[in-house]
């Protein structure tokens, strides 16, 4: 693998050694995606694939030739280097609406051609070039048997919402079947990064690839998707820690729901309610709010939810058992400091100080479904670099 | 009818002219209800009712023993003032999780008592009486044919966070049957409270209440469904433009949706969506999260939406049509002009300055189902009072 990036806007190529028959994505649900999660989806059903060009600071969703611009570019690319442009995917982060500059975009790739081959086998390079107003760069890196699995994520809803998009690219060495390699990927996103939520706005861009040299043979399958959860895991709590608006990691635990997808649609609405995540910034243990929206998603979604059977935690503090709060001053105290205990800085964060998280425990009592899902708070600094991005 | 407050936490209540057997009420789906919604959807099977005792500071939700308290507290409100304790609606809105402090509400009864009758026939003293950070009281009156139709309420969600509840009371005197009043005034609710949304947090103690004394006889339903209507749609749209979290009120009209559930679930999704809200905060016409909101909601619900067919209006510009965006500099400027011309103030606001609404207009070309949501931006102000409440 090489890697490359342009200071014109930024480009940034991941090229395979080989092409690969081994690789796989996961794109966004959003029904207005973004032109290359639609060629992404095309591409998968092609025999080999080369790797993927990044650009950020325009997403290319719904512009005017979209499509087309991206194509071309991505055959000016293996004119440049080899190939076909279908053997590339593409990948675009930035501001919606606006049309990708294409004629700099051809310029920059030659730029990019010069940069190869320095830093062989060494995400950095990408993790730094996919980076906009990223505070670090997001490297994770597992070993899976006698392979390795190394992945590099940006931005996520929320936390980099001038982007407005996640992306994710996945390397490993392990030979594994393409049909059970997307399988593996598909569900370990699916318990990674669909499973954060900062905002629940999911984006036009939303994107996870995969590649495999397949130079690791014999491997074992299960091992290999224990390091790609550990990897995708990390990145995703990554991704939410980073960002100058967050303040606090909270991380809800559903134990208890009727089943698995009633924990997860309970977790994400604690971590998605403006009441709940703006108390947790401000270090109030107004926990009250907790079980509002428990409640108000338990009620508008018909999960018969009885309040006798609940039990709740903040960090080890219980504060809600069999229908009604546990709460007295000294316990608020304790709450309070708690909260404190776990804020990140603000303001000119670079890497994270800490890798602490408020965890919140829900024990529902309805059945065995579970889940874990992880979030940020919601700040001053978040309602200003969204309200002040373009203007 | 008659009205009195009392300033110890306050009280307020609403002592009808006599006994009625027609009232209705709606109250909060929570799965957490608070005492007074317990209590209240009991009280709907009671043959009459004398009206309401609403309190605010503290909501009394899941707090150990709320239940026997407030059925006490309004025991002694019918020992000072006549008839029983289930004659009445209990109402409180506050802090989730402390519990009331009845040796002092039992005191404040008397104060209660010793003003009632000065003021009969006037909301305005319990519209007051009830409000809290609110920053104008809110009263609406509509003619019902030779009847009247007159309602008041505070507070909503994430407008009045710190209190977590919407309360809305509502008095005619027009004569419609017991039945045909409570179907009316679930309809109306329906299409009035329950389509603003500042920040999908449902609280625990949400109720409508509406009583009749029945003095105006032979009323047409129609009209009084009209008037009804009226005046709870101006108090939703009253609750959404109170607040000093908010800086725009945002209208979203959806049209050609597949069917109004449709509707309203895309104009919802709008609405709620932070990266909207802090956009149009800032005055930014960043409306490319305006077709992420409606595609994130489309893509995860099954709406089959074809980007082809939809057509996006902000004002009486086009932003989007056919598939793409419709924007340049030139009307990117116009549609920053237009946000910054619906600017509410949002420090030391009193009545609103005006009634203009940011108005989103989405042509989804599915079918002919409707929805028209209102809902408010995402401010500085929104995140210290949440964040600040209690600290």
């Amino acid at each position: 693998m090489e890697t490359g990036t342009s200071q014109t806007m930024t480009l940034s190529l991941i090229l395979l050694d080989e092409p690969s028959e081994l690789f796989g994505g996961v794109f966004t649900q959003n029904a207005f995606p973004g032109a290359p999660v639609i060629l992404g989806k095309e591409r998968l059903s092609r025999r080999v694939t080369r790797g993927v060009l990044v650009n950020n600071r325009i997403a290319n969703v719904c512009a005017i030739r979209g499509r087309e611009k991206a194509e071309r570019i991505l055959s000016g690319l293996a004119d440049s280097i080899g190939g076909e442009g279908t053997d590339f995917f593409s990948a675009s982060t930035g501001v919606i609406g606006w049309t990708l500059p294409e004629r700099a975009m051809l310029d920059g790739l030659h730029q990019l051609k010069d940069q190869l081959g320095g830093d062989a086998d060494n995400l950095f390079p990408v993790s730094r070039g996919i980076m906009t107003t990223d505070a670090f760069p997001k490297v994770r890196s597992a070993l899976a048997g006698t392979g390795m699995v190394t992945g590099t994520a940006k931005g996520a809803g929320m936390i980099e919402p001038n982007m407005a998009t996640m992306l994710a690219f996945i390397l490993t060495d392990v030979d594994i079947p393409r049909d059970t390699l997307r399988r593996i990927l598909k569900r370990v996103a699916g318990e990674t990064f669909n499973r954060i939520s900062i905002d629940g706005d999911q984006s036009t861009s939303d994107m996870v690839l995969l590649f495999s040299s397949g130079m690791v043979k014999d491997a074992d399958s299960a091992v290999f998707e224990e390091s790609l959860y550990s990897v995708c895991n990390h990145l995703a709590e990554d991704l939410v820690r980073n960002g100058e608006g967050t303040g606090h990691v909270i991380r809800v635990q559903v134990k208890g729901a009727g089943n698995p997808v009633q924990a997860e649609g309970i977790g994400k609405a604690v971590i998605n309610s403006p009441l709940v995540k703006t108390a947790i910034y401000g270090n109030d243990p107004n926990v009250g709010r907790i079980i509002m929206a428990v409640g108000d998603y338990a009620g508008n979604n018909g999960i018969p939810l009885v309040p006798d059977r609940v039990r709740i935690l903040m960090g080890e503090e219980v504060i809600f058992n069999r229908g009604t709060f546990i709460l007295d001053r000294e316990k608020e105290k304790t709450l309070s400091a708690y909260l404190s205990s776990c804020a990140l800085e603000t303001e000119n964060k670079k890497f994270p100080a800490h890798e602490r998280t408020v965890d919140i425990t829900l024990e529902l009592g309805l059945g065995d479904g579970r889940c874990e899902v992880v979030g940020s708070d919601l700040s001053y600094q978040y309602v200003r670099e969204n309200a002040d991005y373009r203007t």
